[in-house]
């Protein structure tokens, strides 16, 4: 008999249900089910779990755990929580997701480049008052991070006409995209970009790339968006940042500590844009349906899907 | 001797200077001078004047006068305040203008689309909450106007995955986009739409066009963007919309008068984002080539750019 998939994850009770009820829909011949629904014996028998965010405890109950599929595309603190887990990790690589980030990075590069902000401001001041609209050609954007999302992400700001550029660990050719690698790459793209893009993982590589030194080698006035994950950024140095003038705008969608607290001095910043992580959610419909793919590859052919080099972090 | 070329506007006079100075760049050869410093004989001689928002009674003292060039695209004003002049009035067509409202349009559409307005507002009260992502192609925006503007903005929805229809008065073709013309085609239009935005020129036709009536069959819950001109909309039939919840948002750059008085309700309005005419601003620069290139097949060729039939009013 075949063995149950548990769907293992921090995620409330019902948003559970939810994803297991789309799960069994888009693969009704296997068993998916909460992790609390296994039996003890079924436990043993668990070959492969579906995760979203899970609880380190709960993976390290399947003695024979081969793989896992995520549901999201950010894996780092499940490599980060189970540092000697022997079981693979496929993380979520779904076109769908690619093509919702850019629409936000999209979105939120054009709410910066035609001074959304500014407008707000003004409204609330009933001040009519005219900004000069720069041509979107001479407004450097600098994406961090050309991965499955930031590749796409840069090619949607080129066809909408920006000046472009991005960073990454390895070296890439994006055609119309001046692409940088290393350190000093990094400080080329920090340095030259209107705005800037973090679509890079959380890994003790990346915590804290944007810090006091970074934030002073920018372009005066720079604006930032950060999509990838909190730590990237050291909170302070954004601050100060934005305090001196140095940073015109930040906006920020994901944080240390998710939600952020209330007591936050984020949420009243008056150049912050606070979002609660919703720049590119999963979308259950087309997640379900690689979720099927790649167990079905599995189940008949005994064939893993790509699965994260856990050395790398992300 | 050529005749001078005077630029009639109710621009500052700053504003007056700047344009005398980039237009005299582009055209080196002409005597470009603002209304004000043309001698009497010299007004008896005037064949072509360039204008940005007239005072009538400074084209109605130049006897002589064939033709005016405006640096906006929008006369529609100058139509209705010299209703028996006998020149010909050439508007800004500018491609350069297009993509620049090309792009707030797909700005202030992403803005609606990924809930700007209700993150601001959440953030106000640290409110950590998110909304579902709906994919674009599910979300149908009607563009009113398929002219120069309506027709580049359609297109570039279209290609941001939106599902786009339009109306204009004439019925179009636009690959891809559902065009419908007259009455019928109007209420279509509005009453499928989850995003309307508005580049319609204000005719006796168009004013009033957005009335309780068609408040009440537009789609519940639509969002409007009026981009076009103020009295398009009746502004007691949008409120009352806003106010219901019928309407759910409205993107307002352009009212009956401008700047938008200090004590206006528009401004305080949590449901509105107000804008200060901002969304195409003239480019100088481009359309004093276009300034440029018509003028001098003017002067060497005596050949008129097409002109506004004054009739149809736009
Ligand atoms: N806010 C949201 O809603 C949301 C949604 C989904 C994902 N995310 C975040 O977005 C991140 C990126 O996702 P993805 O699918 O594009 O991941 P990915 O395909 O793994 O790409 C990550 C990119 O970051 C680069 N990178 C990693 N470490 C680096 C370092 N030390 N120096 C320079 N570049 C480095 C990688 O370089 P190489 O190409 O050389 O490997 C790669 O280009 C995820 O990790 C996740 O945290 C956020
Ligand atoms: N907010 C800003 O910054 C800004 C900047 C520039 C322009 N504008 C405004 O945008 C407007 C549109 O500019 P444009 O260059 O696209 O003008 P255009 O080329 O003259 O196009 C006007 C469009 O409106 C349609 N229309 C006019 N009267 C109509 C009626 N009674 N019923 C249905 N459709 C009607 C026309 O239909 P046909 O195609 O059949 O003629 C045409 O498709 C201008 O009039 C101006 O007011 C605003």
């Amino acid at each position: 008999m075949k063995s149950p998939v548990p769907f293992c994850s921090r995620l409330s009770i019902e948003e559970q249900r939810f994803w297991v009820n789309t799960l069994s829909e888009a693969l009704p011949e296997e068993k998916i089910l909460l992790f609390s629904e296994l039996s003890e014996s079924e436990r043993a028998s668990v070959e492969v779990a579906i995760v979203a965010n899970p609880e380190p405890l709960e993976l390290l109950a399947l003695p024979n755990l081969i793989w896992v599929q995520s549901v999201w595309a950010g894996v780092e603190r499940m490599i980060k929580e189970l540092p000697t887990a022997s079981f693979n990790i496929a993380r979520m690589i779904d076109p769908n997701l690619s093509k919702t980030m850019s629409e936000a990075v999209l979105a939120w590069v054009l709410y910066l480049h035609r001074d959304m902000p500014a407008y707000m401001r003004q409204q609330k001041e009933a001040n009519w008052h005219q900004h000069f609209v720069s041509q979107p050609e001479q407004r450097r954007v600098g994406v961090l991070g050309l991965g499955e999302l930031g590749q796409v992400c840069a090619k949607r700001l080129l066809s909408n006409d920006f000046d472009v550029c991005g960073w990454s660990r390895s070296q890439k050719e994006i055609e119309g995209v001046e692409c940088y690698s290393g350190e000093e790459g990094f400080k080329k793209v920090i340095s030259q970009s209107d705005i800037i893009v973090i679509l890079l993982p959380s890994t003790p590589d990346t915590n804290g790339l944007i810090n006091f030194e970074t934030v002073k080698i920018m372009k005066p006035g720079a604006q930032i968006i950060n999509f990838g994950r909190g730590p990237i950024i050291e909170e302070e140095a954004l601050l100060y940042g934005l305090n001196t003038g140095a940073l015109k705008h930040a906006v920020l969608d994901v944080f240390d500590r998710e939600p952020l607290p209330r007591s936050h001095a984020f949420w009243t910043y008056p150049n912050v844009t606070v979002l609660p992580h919703i720049s590119a959610p999963t979308s259950p419909d087309t997640a379900s349906v690689i979720v099927a793919k790649n167990i079905r590859a599995y189940r008949n052919l005994k064939m893993l899907p790509e699965c994260i080099d856990t050395k790398k972090g992300y």
